[in-house]
C-alpha cells in the first residue's frame, strides 16, 4: 500500500535550519546553557541524589540543539512529525527535565523539578516514558537509547517510504555518553544503522571522557570516529562547549547521506570550579560550597530554581521556533486525500485495522477444519500470513534466523539500505539490537514490530525486552525453537529456565500456545495489547491440532482453560502448556480409561491467567483432586498452580543433545512417565513390582 | 606474591613456529584439510543434523594452525602451558570433533564420530566443554567464545606475571566467524583485549561472507578489519584456502605487540559441487548426491568416516609435534624451587589455600563481635579484603561501578596495558564482556574470578552467565544494588524479577545475605563452589548485623535456616532473605508480644536448601502455622514455601523512583504490613473497623 503519490518529490517544505537564521548571541546562549547548568546542579543538591555531571557537560550541545535545530512543539509534543530527541545517557536526566521547564512544556512545572526523583514526582532518576511530555523513550540502562534511536529513524524512513516527505520527514536526534558507547549494544545498532544508511540519524556524543571508575582510558582505548567510520556513518568533530562549531557539525551531519556521530568535546561537569573534568562530577551531588562557589565565577546571582525573565522567555521563543512549520505541516496534512489521512492517523494512534477480527475468525475456522499438524512455529507462519494482510503496520524481521523463525510472510519484502517500502528487517546476528530497534520503531509510532529469534537467545536481548515492558510497548518476540523439543543442537540452545524467567518479568506477557488455533488466539492477544509486548514461545517440532471445537471465543484470552474436561468431580486435574498439552491429553485419556476422571487445564499465558477474576481462577486451581503439571522447563511457578506436593513433570537441569523425540524420553517428559506418577500417588503401594 | 623471579626473562625457551621447519607439501595439506571435509560432512550425514559449512570452509585454516603452530599435546590435554584454541563458531563443531580424533585425542574415536549429535555421545551438537578432552569451552552462543578467549589470554598474562616466562608462556588462538563478530559482545570484548594490549591473542575470522538469512551483505556493511583497527588491533588478510597464506599471516600474528584479527577468506562448504558458497552449505546435511559429487570432485574414493592410513598418521604426527616442547616444560617446571611448584599447582587445581578457613572464621566472630550496621555490598568488601589476602588467585574487577560494588580491596592493584601483575580489572561499561570473561579467566585455570557490576544489569550479562552455570565454572557475580533499596534511580536500576529469574537458572548460586556475618558465611560457599557460579545480590542499604550467634557453623550453607525460633509451635513462619529479614524479624518481636508464637527463616541460598534432606527440608516448610514469605522482589517462586494461599509480601510490578524508606513504604514491604497482613489471616474480621 503507497499513499500519497506525488506528495513524495515536494523538498522546499521543509524548514531548513541555517545556523546563520538563527544565530543565538555568545552571552544569550551562555545564559541560556547556564541556565540548564543551575537548574541541575540546584536539583541535584535538593534531592541530594543524582547526576549534575552530565547535564553541566553537555548543557552547550544541547542549547544548540533544542534552540536552533531541533523541530519540535512543545505545545503539541504528540505531533507525528517531530525531530526525536532520544537522551540515551539517562542518568542525566536533569539536562531533559531541565529543557522540558525552560522550553514550556505543558505539565513541566518549576516545582517537578523542586521534586526531582522524589517519589511520585515526574522527574524520576532517570527519564520515564509517559512520566511526562516531552520523553520519547525510557532511558538509564545504558546503550539503549540510542538502539531505540536507530529504531525511530528506521520507523522515520519506513513510514515516508508509505505516506510521502509531505507527511514523513524528521530527524532523529541522540545524546549519548561513552557508557553509551561501550555496551556491545551500541556496535549492534550503529552496525545496523550504517548497513541500512539512516542518514537522519545524528548522534551526538558527550565525549567527556570519565567513567564512573574514573578516566575512560582505565578500560578503553578504542578510536569511536575510527569504529563508527567502519560502520558506515559519517564521522565529525567538535568542541562541545563552542556553540558555533556545534551548529556547523549539526548542519554538516544534516546534509550527510549516511547516519553521523558528532564527538562533541566536553568537559563533564562544566563550570563547577574544582570538580568539573573528574568522576567526582558525574553521579553525586556537588556540594553547596562547590556550587555557591560556581554562582560566583559564572557570575550567576539567582537563587535556586530561579530563571530569570530575560533567560526564561529567550527559552520559551526556542519553543515557539518551530510552531510554524508544525501549522504548515498541519496544512499539508489536511490537504491529503481522506483515506490516506484517515489510515495515517489510525497507525499513528494504534488502532487495529477494522478487517482484523474477520480475517482472524476465517483462520481460525480453517485450522479447526484442516487440523493441521504442525509446528506451532510454522502455525505462527500461517497466521502472520492472514494478518500481515490485513493489519499492513506489522513491520517482521528476524536475528538472522528467518527460515527458523518463521517470521517472513509473502508481504514482507526486504527492507534494505535506501529502499524502505518493504517491510521485513534482516537483523542480522543482533538479538540485542533487535529488541532496542523494535522498541524504538514502537515508540516512533505508525508500526506493529516483531522479530524472531531463538527463544534461549532471549538471554542476549533481556537488556532491551525488560524496556518494553517497562515502557508497555506493542512489541512482540517470536521465540521459537522453545524446549529440549529442538533436539540435536543441544543444552546452549534449548531453553529451560527461560519461560520462568520470563514470566517473572513484570508486564511481559508470556505466551506458549498448544497448538495452531492457540497460536492464532495469542496472536490476537498479542497485537491488542497496546500496553504490553508478547513473548510467542513457538515449538520447533510438529503438534497436533487440539482445540477441535469451532468457538469464535479466544480461550486463550483466560491464560488457562480446561481443555479437555471429565464428568463429574476430577480426581486429576494436569496442567500443560505448549508441546506438553497433547501428553497432558494422551496421559488423561489413558487415566480416564482407567477410571480416574482427570481434566486437562491449557495454560497459554500464566499472566492472563492471573488477571482472571478469583471464581474463575479458583474454577481452574482448587479441587480437582490431584494436580499435575507439565512443561519442559524448570518448575518454578508452577507450584502456584500444584502446591509442592504436587506432581511436576520437566526439566530439573540443563537439557542435552539429541534427536527430540529421544530427549524426551531421556527427561522422563512422556505420557507413560506422567500416568506413572499419577498412579503411584493415588495407589501409593503400586502393584507393579 | 611472585613467584619464579628471574626465571621471566628467558627468551629462547619458546617453540618458535616457523613455517619453513613446518612446510607441509601441498598434497599433504590438501589430504589432511579433506579429512576434515569428509569426516564433518559425513557425521552431519550420518546424524541427518547440524553443520557441514564452516568444517569445510575453515579446514585449511584447522590443519595450518594444528599441524604448524599450535602448542599442545593430545596426551596431556591439561597441561597447564599449552596454547589454547578456542572454537567460538561452535556450530561447525564437527571440525573440532575431526581435529581431536585426527590428532589422537584420547577417548575420541571414530565411533563418537559416528555417534555425532547422538543422545549421551562426546560430539554433541555444539562443543561441550568436559564432553571430551581438547574442548576448552562450550561453545555455540555466537561471540561467547571470542569473550572467553579474552580472559584466557588475560589469565595468561596474569599467570605470567607471577610465575614467569618459563613456567607460562602461551598463546589463545580463535576460531570465529560471521556471527560472532556481529554480536555486541564481541564488541566488548575486541574493546578490552585491545585496550589490554594481549598481543598473545589471535582470531582467524573464517570470513565467508554467508550468514543463515543469505549473504552477510543482507544485514551487515561493517569493515571489520577498520573495526578492530579502531580498538587498537593488528589487522591481517588472507586467503583462507592457501596454506602459506595462512602460515604467513599467523607468524605475523604471533609477532605483533597487539592483539590480531587474520581475516581468512574462505569459501564456506568448500568443496561441495553446488552448494559451496552458500547458505545452503551453513546449518543442514549436504544430501548424498551432493556428497557423492564431492568425492568425485575431490579424488576422495574411501567410505565415510574411513581416513587411509597415511593422512591419519600424518595428522597423528602432527599431534606429537610439541610433545618435546611440553617436555621441556616439565623440565623446567621440575627446576623450580618447590614452594612455587607446588603454589602453581595448587592454583591449577583450583584447591583454596590452607588458610582460607581460619581467616574467615576470625573475621565471622569480628563481624559476631562488632555487629556492624552496614550494606552487604559493604559486608562483602570487607569480607574481600580478609580473602583476598589468603587467597590470592582472586582476580576482582567491575563493570564500571567499583565504588557501588565495593569490589576492589587493599591486595588488588589495577590490571593495565602491558601490566599484569595487578589483581584488579576496570572491565569497563561491557557486562557481558565481563562475564565471557571472567569465564575465560575460570577456564584458563589458576584463577577465581568475580567481577561487579548492579544486580539489575545482570540482564545486560546473563548469556555468559548461563554458560558459567552450564559449564559449571567457578565465577562470582558481586550484584549489588539489588532491591528498590537502591532508590532514586528509579525502575531502570531496580531488580525485581532477577532474583526469580536467576533462581529459574539451573546450576546457578543466588545467595542474597541478610547481614555481614551472612555475607561472609555466603563468600565462603561461592568460593568452596568449584563446580557452579555463584551470584552475591547484595544491598545498597545499610543493614543490622542479626546473626549474634557465635558459631563457626556456616548456617548459610543450609541455604535456609531458622535465624529466630519460638517456644513451642509456631503458629505463624516468615520466610525472608536480604534485606528483608530485619523486616521479619521485627514483625516476629511484635507478634511474639502478641502471643503469636513466630518464627523467621532465612533463606540465603534457595538452591542450596533444594539439596538438604528431606528431612531437614521438611522441618523447614512443613507445620510451623501460616506461612508468610517477605522479599523486594516478585512473588514467582514463594509459593514453594508459603503455598498458593500463604502471604508474600514483596513486589508485583515494577519498582519507583524516590528515597529507599519511601519506597518500601509505598509498596507495603515494611514491619507493619507484615503483621497487618498476619493478623488479617489469623483473625479474619478485624476488629480495627
Amino acid at each position: 500500500m503507497m499513499f500519497a503519490a506525488g506528495l513524495g518529490t515536494a523538498g522546499t517544505h521543509r524548514f531548513q535550519a541555517l545556523p546563520e537564521q538563527n544565530m543565538t548571541s555568545p552571552d544569550t546562549h551562555r545564559d541560556m546553557a547556564n541556565a540548564i547548568r543551575f537548574l541541575s546542579a540546584d536539583a541535584v543538591e535538593a534531592a541530594n541524589s543524582g547526576h549534575p555531571g552530565l547535564p553541566m557537560g553537555a548543557a552547550d550541545i544541547a542549547t544548540v540543539l533544542f534552540s536552533r535545530f531541533l523541530t519540535f512543539d512543545p505545545r503539541a509534543p504528540h505531533w507525528a512529525d517531530r525531530d526525536r530527541f532520544v537522551f540515551s545517557a539517562g542518568h542525566g536526566s536533569m539536562l531533559l527535565y531541565s529543557l522540558l521547564y525552560l522550553l514550556g512544556y505543558d505539565g513541566v512545572g518549576i516545582d517537578d523539578l523542586k521534586a526531582f526523583r522524589q517519589l511520585g514526582s515526574k522527574t524520576a532518576g532517570h527519564p520515564e516514558y509517559k512520566h511526562c511530555e516531552g520523553i520519547e523513550t525510557t532511558t538509564g540502562p545504558l546503550g539503549q537509547g540510542l538502539g531505540n534511536a536507530v529504531g525511530m529513524a528506521l520507523a522515520e524512513r519506513i513510514m515516508n517510504a508509505r505516506f510521502g516527505d509531505a507527511i514523513v520527514d524528521h530527524r532523529t536526534y541522540v545524546l549519548a555518553g561513552d557508557g553509551c558507547l561501550m555496551e556491545g549494544l551500541s556496535q549492534e545498532s550503529i552496525a545496523l544503522a550504517g548497513h541500512l544508511r539512516l542518514s537522519k540519524l545524528i548522534v551526538l556524543w558527550d565525549d567527556n571522557g570519565i567513567t564512573i571508575d574514573g578516566d575512560v582510558a582505565l578500560s578503553d582505548s578504542t578510536d569511536q570516529m575510527a569504529r563508527f567510520a567502519a560502520s558506515n556513518w559519517n564521522t565529525l568533530r567538535c568542541d562541545g562547549h563552542d556553540q558555533e562549531a556545534i551548529a556547523e557539525a549539526i548542519t554538516a551531519a544534516q546534509g550527510s547521506d549516511r547516519p553521523t556521530l558528532i564527538a562533541c568535546k566536553t568537559n563533564i561537569g562544566h563550570g563547577a570550579p574544582t570538580k568539573a573534568g573528574s568522576a567526582k562530577a558525574h553521579g553525586a551531588p556537588l556540594g553547596a560550597d562547590e556550587i555557591a562557589q560556581m554562582r560566583e565565577a559564572l557570575g550567576w546571582d539567582h537563587e535556586p530554581f530561579e530563571i530569570p525573565a530575560a533567560i526564561l522567555d529567550r527559552w520559551r521563543l526556542a519553543g515557539l521556533r518551530s510552531s510554524t512549520h508544525r501549522k504548515e505541516w498541519e496544512r499539508r496534512f489536511a490537504e491529503i486525500d481522506a483515506e490516506t489521512r484517515g489510515e495515517f492517523e489510525r497507525r499513528v494512534r494504534g488502532d487495529l485495522p477494522s478487517g482484523f477480527t474477520q480475517a482472524l475468525q476465517r483462520c481460525k475456522r480453517r485450522f479447526n477444519e484442516e487440523r493441521p499438524e504442525i509446528a506451532t512455529r510454522k502455525a505462527s507462519e500461517l497466521a502472520l500470513e492472514v494478518l500481515n494482510a490485513v493489519v499492513v503496520e506489522t513491520i517482521g524481521g528476524s536475528a538472522d534466523l528467518t527460515g527458523s523463525n518463521n517470521t517472513r510472510t509473502s508481504q514482507t519484502d526486504a527492507i534494505a539500505p535506501g529502499e524502505y517500502a518493504g517491510r521485513y528487517i534482516h537483523y542480522g546476528i543482533r538479538e540485542h539490537g533487535m529488541a532496542a530497534a523494535m522498541n524504538g520503531l514502537a515508540l516512533h509510532g505508525g508500526i506493529i514490530p516483531y522479530g524472531g529469534t531463538f527463544l534461549v537467545f532471549s538471554d542476549y536481548a533481556r537488556g532491551a525486552m525488560r524496556l518494553s515492558a517497562l515502557m508497555g510497548l506493542r512489541v512482540v518476540y517470536v521465540l521459537t525453537h522453545d524446549s529440549i523439543g529442538l533436539g540435536e543442537d543441544g543444552p546452549t540452545h534449548q531453553p529451560v529456565e527461560h519461560l520462568a524467567s520470563l514470566r517473572a518479568m513484570p508486564n511481559m506477557q508470556v505466551f506458549r500456545p498448544a497448538d495452531a488455533v492457540e497460536t492464532l488466539e495469542c496472536w490476537q492477544l498479542a497485537l491488542e495489547s497496546r500496553d504490553a509486548p508478547s513473548v510467542l514461545a513457538l515449538s520447533r517440532q510438529s503438534l497436533p491440532t487440539l482445540r477441535l471445537d469451532q468457538h469464535d471465543e479466544n480461550k486463550s484470552a483466560r491464560g488457562a482453560y480446561e481443555i479437555s474436561s471429565t464428568s463429574g468431580d476430577a480426581e486429576v486435574t494436569i496442567y500443560a502448556t505448549g508441546s506438553e498439552v497433547q501428553i497432558a491429553l494422551a496421559a488423561s485419556t489413558i487415566l480416564e480409561a482407567d477410571g480416574i476422571p482427570t481434566r486437562v487445564v491449557s495454560v497459554p499465558c500464566v499472566e492472563l491467567f492471573d488477571r482472571q477474576s478469583p471464581e474463575y481462577r479458583s474454577a481452574m486451581l482448587d479441587n480437582g483432586g490431584l494436580k499435575v503439571a507439565i512443561e519442559a522447563g524448570v518448575r518454578q511457578g508452577w507450584d502456584h498452580f500444584v502446591g509442592r506436593n504436587g506432581i511436576f513433570i520437566g526439566m530439573d537441569g540443563f537439557g542435552a543433545s539429541g534427536p527430540a523425540p529421544e530427549l524426551y524420553e531421556h527427561f522422563g517428559i512422556t505420557t507413560e512417565a506422567v500416568v506413572a506418577a499419577v498412579r503411584a500417588r493415588l495407589a501409593p503401594e503400586p502393584e507393579e513390582s
